[in-house]
């Protein structure tokens, strides 16, 4: 019969690769069937119930306590393999123990090794955000590997960090290669002039991989947790890094890679982006482009086309980048929106989708977001985007490509709310179409321009020609007749829609606080850093040729809670 | 006092051209404060009510009765007013008079233009379908320009036009243009080597203009309808159109763009695209795509983006095709099935997002669409990509990256089902990462296929490595170990998810019934065509040089329902 016994130490605590060690040495005595080594949490205690691994003596382990339960073919084979746990234990031979002075607290680490610029944290969670706090507290940046760091820490944490130019990590970060050398999981690339920032680890990872593989090789790869970009972070880490390689002189070209992230998300990073002055690659997973490129920013829709395109973008940097509008036109403050007023459905929604680029919260009875739905399609709120070829606008009347009075009366009133910044129309030519439509639009326009400027306002007027030199109407003379009433001609949507964008992207950029530059490579040293928790990733750090120095750390108060409560007020 | 006044023409049929210059012909009368004039349905009364030209004379009108309605300044201009009425509609030249016959049925106009291949319907939507039904009768392919036809109704004309191998387009198909010939709204563009498949009017047309204004042309660009790719309606007039343009000689490259699509809607339509012989892009609005190119099929994420895509893509024609998977491979026919064990959570993810191209219904742990997520993540379902990263498998272990155990023995379990045909797996080398991935999962590898092998079946394995020259682990030695065991490398997650993919779609084709040619140019005879309905579609198709033959249509039997199904019984 099958015998399961166990034990508690505790206030033993290891780090959970040595805990594999353990139990895997455990397995290769004689008579063991299975063990269990575990810190006593209660989730790891139903790890090991449902693996039948789980004696009754074990069950009133606490989280600070280590399990170490056996199951073996005899009462005495299961004890013996308990009482080999220390010979186990003792055998083990790490790297660290190579390590001249083993401090057993960060203050002590920090004294022995004062020029180290990173604090390397895996300890479980609860205490994670403990000891980077206290390394923030040393002037140190932080790779924070460990998860279960609560979302308000992250935030405090990242907060207080940005106050100092000092970057955090993580929580949850798996990997990032700073000056060439990886912290945590990472791969040894060669060193070239790609930038990475990374909101996923395996992402980074893979970028870095197929980078090298491709023959060329990354300045930084910085890692920001899978956090980092939701509303409530702010992408604080994220700011930070993509300002560290725009500065850096060595990156020409900067990745940018996401899990899924939400729209409002991705557009405040859009701003963010085209504010650098390099050009950079995105690949947010998931997420349907706006565009292949806006301005300095391409869009890859998968890891390999974005380290593809990072390489071919660093050969080619005269990349052509949009028009940028004219940002001296004196709009008066209270004109802040567009109001587009289409005829073709497709180019209305090609526009809203361009523009998720730019801003988010474009009204439209056609919206790509439900909750953006106009309540009354006959009048316009805050961004407005109309495809008038809708039913609501069409019962009873022609489709406005032929019968344009119901648009002519909506520029009127467009024209005349002080708000509207921007009116965008398209114009489609062609057979079927209205014969004449210049002629019928330019007076409105001039008009409406000229009302503006006598009340101390500037009207941009964009219109989209869709046409061809064969068509009926004449194209040519169409646009030059749009464009002597004062309009800015387009012919394509897209370029339209990122052509606008830009005009309202400066009317209401909320510029946030500029974040006080993080400097990664102080005068040309090296990367020094210290490991607390995974003795792994020191050995890591030691086989790349970083310095490196290991803290024995142990959970404070020997992880009892209201012990740690009283230690950190004694500290503080 | 102004004064409202109107009168009512029982069984009047005009088309809605004509109405809006008649009512523009009275806005011009001395004392004319505004005018309407519109066949008498619901919609059409509100209308007029809302403006205040709805008269108490004219509230009785019935959907086949013209309403005029005046608003004057006095009741002796309005009253004069409607006695121009008569003067104004005569005064009216149109084209059609110039055609020496104008026939009043279709079967008539038939007779007179014998060699017409096309009838373009425009008439009211509750005739539509109807005349459209008619035309199929007589062997002609539809433009139907129409909207408000039901669904039902367009599913039964496509049905039996594909059974007759001809072509309907539309409901509320906006343009076409068939050998240099535009049909509704269109733009005259210059002949070349691009086909058009397009879901969306102005998205087709804006397309044909943008690729005439690069200085290139097309071949036919085909309008389907808006509703064509909905599950009810199942693509028929799309995959009619991508057949035609497939064995059409002198298209080289073909577009296809769409309103927003389901997912399953295009799945279906990407299994249908990958089966052509010619390259083919993509523009799905706001569909994020699975990647930059798939064998065949390239997405673009703008109209221009999908022109610029097309026209270099027809001076390359030897674009490079994604590896296609063996299909020799013996596997068993119980075998159908990818199950996908990933370390990396974003390789995972990607994995899913490349495969949406390929089949829908993928289950997961971190599905894109929840009603996919997996119930038991211990057990896997038809298609399954696991992320073993996630806490449900990392609780009381170390990640997989490092503890394999979990991993291999998850792999054994899907080897044994005899439902698996393709094992993908990651192996993310590097720092920190297990040090020999490849000893552990070889044998086991080996074992599953040799164990499958005697079952009768054909396992596949691909295994995605993640590694660098430089890593610790020596990825050219990992991969050989990998490889001599019989698995698959790539090196990036799409490639891996293409590679797959493949294999798994030609495991779970479900060859729908192949569709019967359409023939769009008879023997190189020109576009001759039949329109019913608005007066200026028949004029654009006269000033393009086509043959063209006008129906003076009228509703039958004065638009009377009951009438209208006594008629159509008598017919049948």
């Amino acid at each position: 019969m099958t015998k399961v016994t166990g034990e508690i130490r505790s206030g033993a605590y290891f780090d959970s690769v040595v805990l594999m060690q353990l139990q895997k040495g455990m397995l290769e005595l004689d008579g063991v069937l299975d063990a269990g080594v575990m810190m006593g949490t209660q989730a790891n205690k139903d790890v090991l119930e449902q693996s039948g691994l789980l004696p009754n003596s074990c069950r009133i382990a606490v989280a600070e306590d280590l399990i170490i339960a056996v199951k073996a073919d005899s009462v005495s084979q299961a004890s013996a393999a308990l009482k080999h746990v220390d010979v186990l234990l003792n055998k083990r031979k790490t790297i660290t123990d190579d390590q001249e002075f083993r401090p057993r607290s960060l203050d002590m680490a920090v004294r022995t090794l004062p020029n180290s610029q990173w604090v390397i944290v895996s300890v479980p969670g609860r205490y994670a955000a403990g000891v980077a706090r206290e390394a923030l507290g040393f002037d140190k940046n932080v790779f924070l590997y460990s998860d279960n760091v609560s979302v308000e820490d992250e935030v405090s944490l990242k907060t207080l960090a940005a106050d100092k130019g000092l970057l955090v990590m993580g929580p949850d970060c798996g990997t990032a290669v700073i000056d060439g050398v990886g912290l945590g999981f990472a791969n040894q690339s060669q060193s070239g002039s790609v930038g990475i920032v990374a909101a996923s680890g395996t992402g980074l990872q893979a970028l870095t991989v197929t980078i090298d593989n491709l023959g060329s090789g990354i300045t930084h790869a910085i890692g920001t947790g899978g956090r980092d970009l939701n509303q409530q972070v702010g992408g604080i880490t994220s700011r930070q890094a993509l300002d560290v390689l725009n500065r850096d002189t060595n990156t020409k070209v900067i990745i940018l890679t996401s899990k899924p992230i939400s729209s409002r998300s991705a557009m405040e990073l859009m701003q963010v982006l085209h504010a650098l002055e390099k050009p950079v690659v995105v690949n947010f997973l998931g997420y349907a482009p706006p565009a292949y490129q806006i301005d300095n920013v391409f869009f890859a829709s998968t890891l390999r086309e974005a380290a593809e395109l990072a390489i071919e973008l660093c050969d080619k940097l005269d990349f052509s980048t949009n028009i940028k509008s004219d940002s001296q036109k004196k709009f008066a403050s209270s004109q802040r929106y567009i109001r587009g007023l289409f005829s073709g459905g497709t180019l209305a929604y090609e526009t809203l989708l361009v523009l998720r680029a730019f801003t988010t919260g474009i009204y439209s009875n056609i919206p790509i977001d439900e909750s953006y739905k106009l309540d009354d399609h006959a009048s316009s709120h805050k961004h407005t985007i109309i495809d008038m070829g809708e039913d609501e606008f069409t019962i009873g009347r022609l489709h406005p490509m032929i019968d344009s009075d119901l648009r002519l009366r909506r520029f009127q009133q467009e024209a005349a709310d002080p708000e509207t910044a921007v009116i965008l129309l398209d114009v489609v030519l062609g057979y079927g179409s209205h014969s004449n439509p210049a002629a019928e639009l330019a007076p409105i326009i001039s008009e409406a321009k000229s009302l503006a400027r006598r009340s101390g306002r500037y009207l941009e007027v964009v219109v989209l020609v869709i046409g061809t030199a064969n068509d009926p109407q004449d194209v040519v003379a169409q646009t030059n007749i749009l464009r002597k009433a004062g309009a800015h001609i387009e012919t394509n949507a897209d370029e339209a829609a990122i052509y606008v964008g830009n005009i309202i992207s400066g009317l209401n950029t909320t510029s946030k606080a500029s974040l006080r530059p993080v400097v990664l490579d102080s005068s040309g040293q090296s990367l020094a850093a210290i490991n607390v928790g995974l003795e792994s990733f020191y050995e890591s750090l030691i086989r790349q040729g970083a310095e490196a120095i290991h803290v024995d750390w142990q959970p404070p108060a020997q992880g009892k809670d209201n012990l740690m409560d009283l230690l950190a007020k004694m500290k503080s």
